[in-house]
C-alpha cells in the first residue's frame, strides 16, 4: 500500500494504509488517477500543499458500510464541514472549513488507497471504462458553466485554450445548442475538436471579434486580457483557469463594456456522469500516456511538458 | 460664449459657438456642470481626449425644436449611431461607434452652450433644483447597479468608498430594503449618510467579513483586492471604479469562490430623475464648492485634492 507523497520540495513513494473514519468513511481502491494543472500548481508551491496529492480519480470502495463496498465509484473532493450555512445550504464546495482532496488538508489519490466521506461517492454505470470515469471530475468543473451561465441557442461561445479543460468545456457548451469556436494554439489538439461542430482557430490566425460568452481556460495569464477583448458589451466571462500569481491586468474593459465575469471552479458530478454514459463527451483521445505508480516523477514531468495531454496513473 | 478647453496638456479659456445640427439638434444654455473623477483620469491622459470636457451638466434648451426650447434639462452622454446592433436594441450606451459627450470625440458641457442629440435630453421638473439636478447623471450610474443585480431586502450589501460616488450607491441600494454598510476612509464624509439608517465604518476599523453583495466604488487600484476579500463565496461584486492603469491583481479567488464580477457604468436617467423628484435621495450636501467658468483651472485643482466632495462649475 503506497502513494506519492508531496513534502513541498519533492514526490516520492511512501506507505500508506488509509482505514475508515467517522467522516471518511470510504476507503477506496484507486484504478486510475488524472494529473490536472492544479496539481503542477501545488508542485509549484500553490495552497502550501504537502500530503498526497491527486484528486481526478475512479476506484471501486474496498472498506465502508456493506452497500458499498465493491462498487465502482468517482468522487467529489471537497469535504465540507457539514455545519456551517454553505454545508446547510448544499454548497459544500463553498465550506469555509473544507478540506480538499490533494490540495487542502487532505491525502488524495495519487495511491494505491484513498479515503473519503460517503457522501462524496457516486456510482460509476458499469459500460463506463475506467479511462472515461476519470474524467468525471474535470468534466463536472466544465458542466458547471451551464449551472452559472443561461446559454441560448445560438449564442456565440468563445472557448480560450485547447487543453483538456478546453476541450471539456467546448463539449458540455456545445450540448446546449450554442455556436462554439474553440481558440488555440496547438493544432493537433484542435483537430481532437472538430467531429462534433465545433469551429476551431489557430491563435495565429485570431482577427477580433465580439462573442457573446468567453470561457477562458489557457491556463495562462494573457488568456484573461483576450477574453476581455473578445467579450461583446454587456457579454459575460466564464473564468476558468485558476492563476495564483499576480499579474498585470486593467479591469476598466470590464466596467466600460459592463462585462459579467463569473469565476467557476468545480461542479455537479450526477450531469457529467449521464453526459458521459450517454457517449455525449468523447473524452479518452485526451489521454496521452498511462504511468504506473512507480513513475509518478516521470508522470508529473511529462503531464508539465508545453502542449501535454492528460497524463493518467495507474497505481 | 466660452468654455473651457483641454488640449491635452492644459485647460484654458476659449470661444465656443455650438449650432444645432441634424444630429446634435439641441444647443443647451448650460446652467450648472460637475467635475466627476472620470475628468480627473482625462487631465490624466485617459482616453487621449481633446476639446471640451464636461458630462454632468442641467440646463436649459437655448436652441432647437420648438417643443424644447426654454425647458430645463439633463443629457444622456452616450451619443450612438442609432444603426447598430446595440442601438438597435436600445443600448446606445454600448454603440461602438459612439461619441461621448466630454470623452470621446464630442464637446462636452464645461462651458456656456453645449449641444446633444435630441433623443438624450431628459426635462428636469420645475421643483428641482439645478444643484439636485446636476448630479443626475451619476445617480444614473448609480441606478444601474439596480438594473444589472437582483437584490433582496435584507441582503448585506458593503459600499467601498465614501466618495461621491458611494454615497450616491450606497442611497440607491439601500431604497431596495437591503442592509447597507459603506466602508470609507473620511468620517466627514461617511457622517454623510448616516441619516438614512446606513451602517458606515472607517477602513481602520475594518474587520475581515463576508457580505452578499460588494459595490466597488473607490476610486483607487486597491479598492478590487479588499473587495474579493469581503465578498461571500458566489457573490456579487460589482465594479464601478474604472482604473485606467494595469495594476497587479491576483484573479484566483474570483475562481475559487466563484464570484460574480459585474463592470457597471451609465444608468438609466429616468429612475434617477423620478427618485431625486421624490427626495429618496439626499445630494444637496455632496457639494463642496461652485466656481466660474473663469476659475475652471482652480477648480479641477479643487476637485482632484484628496477628500473633496463635489466640484461644480457655474458658466
Amino acid at each position: 500500500m503506497r502513494a506519492l507523497y508531496w513534502d513541498g520540495r519533492d514526490l516520492g513513494l511512501v506507505p500508506s494504509f488509509p482505514k475508515p473514519t467517522a467522516d471518511l468513511a470510504a476507503v477506496v481502491k484507486v484504478h486510475l488517477a488524472g494529473i490536472c494543472a492544479t496539481d503542477l500548481q501545488i508542485f509549484a508551491g500553490y495552497m502550501g500543499f504537502t500530503g498526497i496529492p491527486g484528486h481526478e480519480f475512479v476506484g471501486s470502495v474496498e472498506e465502508g458500510p456493506r452497500e458499498w463496498v465493491g462498487k465502482r465509484v468517482v468522487g467529489e473532493i471537497n469535504f465540507g464541514c457539514g455545519q456551517c450555512g454553505s454545508c446547510r445550504a448544499g454548497l459544500e464546495r463553498h465550506c469555509g472549513n473544507r478540506r480538499v482532496m490533494g490540495i487542502l488538508n487532505a491525502n488524495g489519490a495519487f495511491a494505491e488507497f484513498v479515503a473519503l466521506p460517503l457522501k462524496n461517492l457516486h456510482a460509476v454505470p458499469e459500460k463506463m471504462d475506467d479511462e472515461e470515469a476519470v474524467f468525471v471530475e474535470p468534466l463536472a468543473a466544465a458542466f458547471e458553466i451551464l449551472t452559472q451561465v443561461q446559454l441560448h441557442s445560438g449564442d456565440e461561445v468563445l472557448v480560450l485554450g485547447d487543453g483538456k479543460l478546453g476541450n471539456l468545456c467546448a463539449q458540455v457548451v456545445q450540448l446546449t445548442g450554442a455556436k462554439v469556436t474553440v481558440l488555440g494554439k496547438h493544432s493537433d489538439k484542435l483537430a481532437l475538436l472538430k467531429n462534433g461542430g465545433i469551429r476551431t482557430l489557430l491563435l495565429e490566425n485570431w482577427q477580433p471579434q465580439a462573442f457573446d460568452v468567453i470561457v477562458e481556460a489557457t491556463g495562462s495569464q494573457s488568456g484573461f486580457e483576450l477574453a476581455l477583448s473578445a467579450v461583446r458589451p454587456r457579454g459575460t466571462l466564464v473564468l476558468k483557469s485558476t492563476i495564483a500569481a499576480k499579474h498585470q491586468v486593467s479591469l476598466a474593459p470590464v466596467v466600460i463594456n459592463e462585462v459579467n465575469v463569473i469565476g467557476s471552479r468545480c461542479g455537479p458530478f450526477p450531469e457529467a456522469l449521464t453526459a458521459l454514459a450517454a457517449k455525449q463527451i468523447e473524452v479518452k483521445p485526451l489521454i496521452e500516456k498511462i504511468y504506473s505508480l512507480n513513475d509518478g516523477r516521470s508522470a508529473v514531468a511529462h503531464a508539465g511538458k508545453r502542449g501535454a495531454r492528460k497524463i493518467l496513473v495507474k497505481p
